[in-house]
């Protein structure tokens, strides 16, 4: 890597489970067959991350890990046969990094359920140090005049609450409900709006039902003071789709209550524990109940594309790449507010 | 009611949740505007038959209620403004007795979600009398040729698992896997292989899965002895579409362990209590989990289309009115193969 | 009808195909079982109703005509039976003044294919009358707040566009092209922006691509100085949809070639003559090319809760009844911007 | 390559366009990156590789080009990164030869629309010789126990019916029309009856009819003695869907007739000339027409899923590499009945 003037980059490294992540030195990648060395500038701050780097799941991810996957930077250097991408241009990571391009879901647009899926900061290093390695053919490409550190969150947060509402089914013009309005939800409410639907707010907290409304939401409902089932009921009849983002129990056993007959739930987290839907009423009002992972490029392509033309503007907070144990202390006691995105250049 | 030489006739009355139905005389009813009245030949018993009787719901059903929705019969006499029926047709009656024709469900193709909707043998009298009367307007027109005894549980199993499988979104070569033989899953066995579905199995009865077998299923897994999940993901690699017609709790713990990625789960019973869906699994692999209940006009032509073509051959026995109780107490121990017709008169 | 202080109405009538209307004294019709009557306010005035007048079409229309189907009026008398309107009530009529609702199609959602449907004013007497009837099944609600002039032509021209926009399949944040920015198309955009879609106009009066622009979209091609297929393709790589309100020949010839592959493209107009699709570019570039006629009772409660939130707002210039003829001699010669409504009282 | 014992094959070769192929010994190609070398067995012959051979189209074909992507055989060596396929693996060529992997149609899983897409047979060169390459990506998997003539054609005619039927959206239980009963229809008729489809059958020739009807067609139509509009339209109220194989003009006119309402017309073949169908029709009667070309990798794999399973069974006459000019000439006429297979050797 010639290119280069350095061999060895700052990142944020997962030692062990139950210990904070190490911010150290570590050589930087080389680009192998049909990926690009990327510079990142910025990188947000997913719940996902704090999951990967606490081993919070089944399979475990890789050893040394650097975590990350909602990374933006410029291509540095290009490995054996890369023809879509050059030196200069600006990519993403995401979490779905690789897929394998020929199973039964590759071939139909459901690259996201790929079980040969390689995952960025998971399986593969991600976007929590100064550079990464990007496949060429996942790469996100970020449109012109973006901004470095509000297009961060659209590669994980936003496509993900994209395509859960997507999923839902809601038409332009029906209601959708989003249950959940931080990191993910404020996300959810912009696009709903600029797919022509008609937005509820749930959330516990008035300040953040307060930027639903900044956002476009026509109903907000303090689910601390309010049932929101009987609220969602009374003012408009049932939701055609309500989606998911809120982590607490409590928010999954209202979903199904808050829709309408033959209306969609959709789940974007990956919390523990069952759904406790009641049958009977699942059964008896015809209810959908759905779970959504991220998005594949496609949607990728298109959540970007909303925020080229203006549409969606998350909330962020800059922080720096020495700031990531803290980051993660404060996610984990729910005291974020829109979203962390870590800048460690300039565009 | 001149037509007719007698003005009463012999039904099974509820009288109380908590007494047996009482086989008495009672008036035969006139047909109002736009209602035949029907000469009942035959009619099945279905479970939510007993449900009714039992007062199992939360909405209560009419007083003096005569049970039955999978009655078939003759049609006598003619109300006001029949103008699509005439006397010595036939038809049956169904849960679905009427809906407004005008709300949001009515409107789009899902009267089944009507909420002004009227069923047979729970807010009307229904088919457990030697007469009833039908709407005209949804009364199931019984296609030339069809058996009085066999077409009866068309009426009300068949059309409900047939709509269940069509919400699976199963498409033909795809895999589907019917959860529970009974009376409901033998015939959906049928309707699956007719509508070119693979059909695997699963019932902890190997009779019934010997049925499952000789209706078409290539695949029959005995729950009581094999884990029905690990089974379906090895032989098939989990199914497109997983149809579950049991009523037992584990066979819904297990109905999304059976799916494939992106499958969905389709519960057409209506037993109380949670479903138990893992989230983290359900999110990760994009299960849709789906409630359904019975069908709409269109779906008891089709399903009785199906069955008039010889593809569909419910396993009944035929039994008579005064067996009510009995009938009831059996299906209460689970003891009914296949599904029970009562036979009043000659067709 | 004692609650009428009058017998007779003015209204304009078809008394032969090349004759003009004459408008003049008829009876004020009684309304029958189901039905209601409306005292017409405004009524808007479609090409359809000059098609009906002229007797263009194979089956005629019925004798001593009053065309018109996109009256709004208020309810001044009950038939029998009407249960779900009361005097008082704003109501629209529409061309699906009835259907059967119990053919495939009205089961369905698709009542506007029913073979048995009643047209208003072509098979029953319209709005061009200061009296009419209306099925209380089909009467158009009227939300609150509608501009008795604005929401005229959303009866007829708004439900079309928006239905034919709906058939497009095109999705939020893809690009449809409405070719032709008339009377019905100067409405699509404005639905179209409001469901999300990115739209591209196509016309051959820089006015009308003003007035689309105004609307919302953001590319405009003036047909008659530039090949909008080349245009289309070079500026936007083809649109998902193209909806074709334009009756010009050469705008059908267009509009496959200004679609992307996979695109879908719909006709709402009924103009003579064949559609010359070619069709080696039709398979090989997988087109979808669809005929679409208004819209169900549930596409005009959309499409009016779309103009009732502000998002639609037709031009529209008023007159009044006696000047029918005039108004069609202008409609012929291609002179009318927008759409003309005749205004009979005040609301 | 040295596990061949030699290193040039026979093949057929496109000289010019207006001169017969000529079958010489040609190089054995060396396969490429990703890329495997495949013994070719048997090879159908498409009406597709008589346009390439006469350069038809407005894209020529490449030089020396050899035709044939319904090619069967074995894989005899492997280029490098292959990792899918091995030595000894049954595999096809298809028309998709190979596609881009990253555009929106290859992310959508519409493959068949990738604008970088090679195609077999022209682009590349294809199955008419001992040896051809396969992208290791796109090779179609030969399941075990498949008849090396028959499984030819399902490598092209099978999979264009059955992308075909799948996307007249016609469901089991409806009614498809099948116009044109030869290579393609034949096929396309048991595809249909294996999806649940109830199956008309058209054509001129009374043979080719009671092949249909073998095939499980129901209905059949001479349409040289019988107006096929008008029998279908009678006997089964119209078609939900038409399937036209047919390349006569003739044939295009009717299809449209043949549908019912809200009925869908797919195109398959790739006649020249425009499609002359009656728009006011086509509106009021809510038709849909669709143009559709082969099918994706995943329609490949379900196509040769049903074949597996014994339900097609084409129609061949085996002939060999030397008479493909004969075949042409035969073609050309009309002459051919099913499909003809050449055979290079032993399996």
């Amino acid at each position: 890597m010639s290119v280069l003037a350095q061999s060895t980059m700052r990142a944020a490294v997962v030692v062990a489970p139950d210990k904070p992540l190490e911010v150290r030195d570590v050589p930087i990648p080389t680009p192998g067959l049909g990926e690009v060395l990327v510079r990142v500038i910025t990188s947000g701050v997913c719940h996902t991350d704090l999951h990967a780097a606490r081993g919070d799941w089944p399979v475990p991810p890789k050893a040394d890990l650097i975590p990350g996957h909602e990374g933006y930077g410029e291509v540095v250097a290009l490995g054996d046969r890369v023809t879509s991408l050059k030196v200069g241009d600006l990519v993403g990571n995401a979490w779905l990094w690789s897929a394998c391009g020929a199973c039964e879901y590759c071939r139909t647009g459901w690259e996201t359920l790929c079980e040969q899926q390689k995952n960025g900061g998971y399986g593969v290093d991600g976007s929590f140090g100064e550079y990464m390695l990007v496949d060429e053919r996942f790469a996100a490409r970020i449109p012109e005049g973006s901004d470095p550190v509000e297009v961060a969150p659209i590669l994980c947060a936003g496509v993900t609450v994209y395509k859960g509402l997507k999923v839902t089914e809601v038409k332009p013009g029906e209601w959708v409900v989003i249950s959940g309005i931080g990191g993910l939800g404020h996300v959810a409410v912009q696009y709903a709006i600029a797919m022509g639907m008609r937005v509820a707010a749930v959330d516990v907290d008035d300040d953040k039902l307060e930027l639903a409304e900044k956002h476009g939401a026509e109903v907000v409902v303090n689910a601390a003071e309010t049932d929101p089932v009987a609220a969602i009921q009374e003012q408009i009849g049932g939701a055609h789709g309500v989606l998911v983002t809120a982590v607490h129990p409590k928010a999954f056993a209202q979903s199904t209550g808050m829709a309408r007959r033959r209306g969609t739930v959709v789940f974007v987290g990956l919390p523990p524990g069952d759904f406790p839907a009641d049958i009977f009423s699942t059964v008896l009002r015809a209810i959908t109940v759905r779970g959504s992972i991220v998005g594949t490029r496609q949607d990728m392509a298109e959540a970007l594309d909303f925020y080229a033309r203006g549409l969606i503007k998350p909330t962020v907070h800059v922080e720096s790449l020495d700031d990531i144990n803290d980051i993660f202390e404060r996610m984990e006691e729910g005291k974020i507010d829109g979203r962390i995105v870590m800048r460690y250049a300039d565009a």
